[in-house]
C-alpha cells in the first residue's frame, strides 16, 4: 500500500498514518516522492483497508498496488495458491513428494526406480529427458525418447511426469508430456523461457537460482504469472556459498521468509541442495519440518550406475525412510497448526 | 587412516589396497609422501581393523590416526560425546533447550524471562553478562553485575547457566558463575581464548564463526580439546552469505555433516541464524528435523524493549509453541532411529 | 597432459615421473584410472614434450589432451587467441576498450554518447537494444528499433557495435547488428543460447555468471568454441557476494588466472561490477592493472535520465579521466612485460 | 549530519531541506524520529555548513555528528590521515611498502630476507613472531625468539618492524618491538584486543576480516580510535567467498570505497588476498591502482622450505618485478591526481 500525502501535511499528519500503521503490525518506510512525500506499507492491505486511512488528515491518495511483486505477492490473492498436478495439491494440507532419479536413462531404469515410488504411495515422478549440463562433453539426456519413457512409466504406474523444460525450441514436446514443468535454477532468470512457461497451460516449478535472492526470485515467477500461467511453484534447491562441505548450502529459511511474501506453494529439493546422499534425509526432514509444502527427491534404483548426480541420490532403501520420517513430522505440524490456529 | 606404501609397491598392489577400502565403504585419496606414495582414508578405523591392510602386499605400515582433528574426530572416541551440564545431559537421547534473553539487562528482566523458560521444563538459562558487540557504542552487558543476577537466577529457578566469556580478562569471572562457557561465533578464532577455555573445568560451548568452514570449525574445537578439556559442545548459529532476506543464513546441513566427523554435540541458534522473530520457530523446528541436539534460543519477556536484538527475540507465548512443536518433531525421530536402526 | 602407468609400474617409477613434472614447473596430481594409476598434469604439454615422459621407465601412454576444456585450455592453442571485431583487436597488445550506455533510448541519447565515446579514439560502442530485467515490468529496451539506431549510430561515427543477445527467438536480428554479440551474466548457463553463439559467425562476449567459478565460466565458453565459433571473449562483471559497499564484487584475481587457463582473451565491467559511479574508475584501473585485455563501460550523456543502471554510468567528463588513466596504467604494463620478458 | 526537523514541519518545507542537500551532492535520508521526522545526511558537513541548514523554515535543529564511525569518519577529521612509521608516511603522496616472510623462522631465513628487501628501497619488514594457525598442531610462530630476530633485522637494515599482536598476554612484548603491530584478520572483532591496541603508543594495522562488511571493519577501527589511539591504517587482505580459483577474493572496490568513508589510510594484502604467487604481482598492481596507499606483501628467500604460507610467498626475483611495476603505477595515479584535480 502506497499512501500518497499532500504536499502541505505537517509532520504531525504524518506521524498519525505512521503510528495507525504500527498499531496494525504494519511496517512502515517514508519515501520522497515526486510531489510530497509519501509512505510506503508494503504488506497493509490484509491489515488495513484504505479508507480507513484516506480519511486522515494529510493524506491525498491511497494506492492499493503495494508490491513490486503485482501478481506474487500475498496482498493479491485472499489466499494461499493450491496448484493442482495430475490430482495431487501442491500448497494444502498434504505434503506432495515427488521422487525419481536425476535424468531418463533407459526404461529398466526409470521403470525400476518408478515402481518403489509410487509402491511408497508417492504420486508425481520426477526425471529430467533434457539435462542442462555443466560441461558440452557431459551426458545431456535422452530427449524425446526421454519424454516417451516417462509417458509409458505414468500410464504403467498412475504418476504424474515432473520434468524439466530447458529451452523453448523442445518447450512445446516437454509440454506435451508433463504434467509439471520444471524451470532449472541456471534458467531462473532466463526471461524467454519464463514468459514462454507463461504462456503453458501446465503448472510451473520454477527452482531458485544458485544466486538469486528472494526478491528476484519472486521476480522470476512474476515473469511467468504476468504471462497469464498462475499456477506457479517456488522450489528452493540449495544457494551457493564458501561453506563447503556440502555442494549448495540449503537455505531452509527461506521457505518462511517466502511464504510471508507469497501466495505460491513451495517445495524443497533436498538433494540438490546437499549433493551428498548421507545428508539428504536430514535436510528432506529439515525441509518439512520447516513448513516446505513439499518435496523435490533424487532417487535411483542403482546411484552407482547413474550417468549424471549418482552421489546424491537415494537408494531404494533409503528412500522408504526419508518417506516415512517426512510424513510423520509434517503430521506434527498440521496438529500444531490447528492447536495454535497459525498456517505455517 | 593413513597406509604408507612401501618405496616398491606396485601399482597392482595400490589397487588392491584401494578395492579394500573401497568394499568397506571408505573413501580414499591417494598421496605423494616424502619416501613412497601413501594412502589417506579419513575414517577408515572403524569399518577395517589396521590389520587386515597390514598383511597386505605393498602395505608398509598403517598409522592409525588419520584425522587433522585427533581429538574432535569420530575416529577418536568409540562413541557420541555427552556433555553434562547442571544435570543436563547434551548429546544424547533428550533434546536439550536453553533459553532466555540476548543479555542480563535487570533483575526484573532476567526473572521474568527465567520464570518462563523454567516453566516449560526448560533447564538451561542463556543470557548474556558480557556482550560483544560490533560498535563501541553499543551497550556492552552488566559484566560482573550480569553474573551475580545470573547466578541469583540459578538458585531461584534450578537453572544452569548458559553466557559468554568474551576475554581472558574476565574469564575467571565467567567461570566462576557458568554452567556451560560460551565462546562466540567472532571468538571463535581468538585462539588464546580457546586455549583459556581448554583449561576450565567447565564445558564449553562453541560457536561456529559466521565465515569458518566445517573443518575450521572442528580445528577451533580442538584447540579446546587439546588443552585438557573434553566437554566441548558446537553450536552452529547461522553463516554470512549474500542471501538477504534474514540476517545470517541457517546451514542446517552442517548439522549431519559435523556429526559424520565428530564425536562432539551439535546444538543450533536459531535466533542469530535469522534476526527475525517469525522466522526463529520455523528454524528451530528444522534444526531438530535435522539431527540437532539441543538449541539456544532468545526470548524476553518484552522483546519491544531489550538493549539487543530485540527484533530476534520471541515473545513468551511464542516461545511455549517452540518448545511444544520442537519436543514433538524430536519424538518422531528418536522414533525413527529405533525403526530403522539408526542413530541421527 | 595425462600420464597414464602401467599396471605393474612401481611406486618409485611414479615418483621418477612426478620429479621431472615438479622440475618443470608443473603440478601433477596422482589419480586412480580404470586400469593403473595416472598423473593428471593439466598445464604440462608447454613445458616438457611428451616422449621425454613416455620413455621414463613404468609410464604406458601420455595422452595429450588433458583439460576438460578441450578448446578453450591454454594446452589447446599455439598461443594467446586475438579477437578481431571490426578492426579492433582484443587479446594483443593494445588496449580495447568498448563503452556506451545501458541501454538505446533514443537517436538523441545514443548519438550523444556515441560523439563523445568515439572522440575519446575509442572503437567500440556498447548498448543493449534487448535488455534483461529482474522485473518484468522495467524497461525491456527497445528491441527492433534499437538495433536499427546502433546501425546508424555505426555508419555516423566509425564504431564496431556491441550489444546482448538474450533469447533464440531474436538472435538472428542481434547477429546481423552487431560486430560483437554478448551473452549476459544471467545467461552464462542457457546452453542453447550458447550453442546458437556458437553457430554464429560473429564474436562472442561471454559475460561471467554472479555465481560462477572460474571452472563454470569456461565451460560455459567450451560450449560456444565446441560449435564452431573460436572468437570467444570472457568478460569479469563482478560476483555475488555478502561484501555490501558495492552492487557486486569485482574479482580482479579471475584474470590472470583465467589468463592461465585459457588462451581466450578476457575483459573487464567495471560498472555492472561495482554499480557505483564513484567506484568505475578506480575499479577500471585495477582491472587493466591485472592484466585485462580490454573494459566495457557505461557511459551515459546524461545518467540522471538513463532508464537503466543510471548510477553506474560514468558522467562524459568522467568518461575522458578512466580512457586516460587506463592508457596510461597500460604502458605501465606493456613496459614491464618487455623487461620481465613475461606475458601478462 | 542529522537535521532535527519541528514537528509541524510541513512536507514543502522538508522537501525544501532535502533538495538543499540534493544540490549539495549530498545523499538523504527520511527517519522517524521520537518528536518528528528527521533527515540524515551521512556526510554532508563538508559540503553544508550547518547555519546554513538551520536557517531555512522548518529545521528545528543541525547536529554534527552524522556517522556511527564518530571517530573513523571522514566527517570527523579536515583531510585525510597520514601515520608515520619509523619515518614512513603512510596515507601520504607516497606508496608505503612493507615485506617479509609470513613468519620469522631464523636468522638466516630472516636475514636474508630483509637484505633484499632493503635493498629494493622498502622500509618495512614485516613477519610475524607469533602466528595465529588454523590448527593447534601447526607451526605458531617462534614467539619471543621471534621478536628479538625482528629487532636485531631492524638495526642491521636499518628496517621499521610490522609484526602483529594476537593476545593480550604477549601484547606488551610486541608494542616494545613493533613500530607497526598488525591485528590479524581473524582477531577484527576480538574487541578485548582492539581495545588494548586502542591504548598503545604504536600504529595499529588493522587487517579487514575475511567475513567483515565496510561497515564492521570500520567499527573495528573505531574501538581502537576511541581508546586514544588515533594512528590506525586498515588493511584489506581478501574475503571468504565462493569463488574458489584463490584462497580469498581480493575486494579491491572496497579501497576506494572506504577511503569514501573514513580518513584513516588503507593498504592491501595482495599475499593472503590470493594465496597462490602467481597472482599476487597481478593483484598488488591492481591495489595500487585501485588507489591502496601501500601494500603489505609476503617474499621469502626460499617460498619452498616456507614453515607457514609457502605457496603465496614471492621469490626475490619476482619481489623486485612487483616493487617496480607497483611504483610505476603510483607514479601514474600521482601524475593524474595532479591533472584532474582529485585525490584518489
Amino acid at each position: 500500500m502506497l499512501i500518497l500525502m499532500e504536499a502541505g501535511a505537517t509532520a504531525e499528519q504524518m506521524r498519525a498514518v505512521l503510528e495507525t500503521l504500527e498499531s496494525a503490525g504494519v511496517r512502515a518506510v517514508v519515501q520522497d516522492g515526486a510531489e510530497a512525500l509519501n509512505i510506503l506499507a508494503p504488506h497493509a492491505s490484509k491489515a488495513l483497508k484504505p479508507d480507513r486511512l484516506e480519511t486522515m488528515g494529510g493524506v491525498r491518495k491511497v494506492v492499493p498496488i503495494t508490491s513490486p511483486f503485482k501478481l506474487a505477492s500475498s496482498d493479491s490473492a485472499p489466499g494461499r495458491t493450491v496448484v493442482e498436478v495430475r490430482g495431487v495439491k501442491i500448497g494444502g494440507p498434504d505434503l506432495a513428494l515427488a521422487a525419481g532419479p536425476c535424468g531418463v536413462e533407459s526404461r529398466e531404469q526409470l521403470f525400476a526406480t518408478a515402481r518403489y515410488v509410487a509402491e511408497q504411495g508417492v504420486k508425481l515422478l520426477r526425471a529430467g529427458a533434457f539435462k542442462p549440463r555443466t560441461s558440452p562433453y557431459s551426458f545431456q539426456g535422452l530427449g524425446l525418447e526421454g519424454l516417451q519413457l516417462l509417458e509409458e512409466a505414468r500410464a504403467e504406474f498412475d504418476l504424474g511426469i515432473v520434468t524439466e523444460a530447458t529451452e523453448i525450441e523442445t518447450f512445446d514436446e516437454v509440454e506435451r508430456s508433463a504434467d509439471l514443468i520444471q524451470i532449472g535454477a541456471r534458467n531462473m532468470q532466463n526471461f524467454a523461457l519464463l514468459k514462454r512457461a507463461g504462456r503453458s497451460e501446465r503448472p510451473v516449478l520454477l527452482k531458485r537460482g544458485p544466486a538469486a535472492t528472494l526478491e528476484e526470485w519472486l521476480y522470476a515467477a512474476e515473469y511467468v504469472l504476468s504471462e497469464g500461467n498462475r499456477n506457479v511453484i517456488l522450489c528452493e534447491r540449495g544457494i551457493r556459498t564458501w561453506s563447503d562441505h556440502a555442494r549448495n548450502t540449503l537455505d531452509v529459511s527461506v521457505v518462511p521468509a517466502a511464504k510471508a511474501l507469497t501466495h505460491l506453494p513451495v517445495m524443497v529439493d533436498p538433494s540438490h541442495a546437499t549433493g551428498r546422499r548421507d545428508l539428504v534425509i536430514p535436510c528432506a526432514r529439515a525441509a518439512v519440518a520447516v513448513g516446505a509444502d513439499g518435496l523435490l527427491v533424487e532417487t535411483h534404483c542403482h546411484p552407482e550406475k547413474a550417468l549424471s548426480d549418482g552421489p546424491q541420490a537415494l537408494l531404494p532403501s533409503d528412500f522408504i525412510h526419508l518417506v516415512d520420517q517426512c510424513r510423520a513430522i509434517h503430521v506434527v505440524l498440521k496438529k500444531a497448526e490447528q492447536s495454535s490456529g497459525f498456517a505455517f
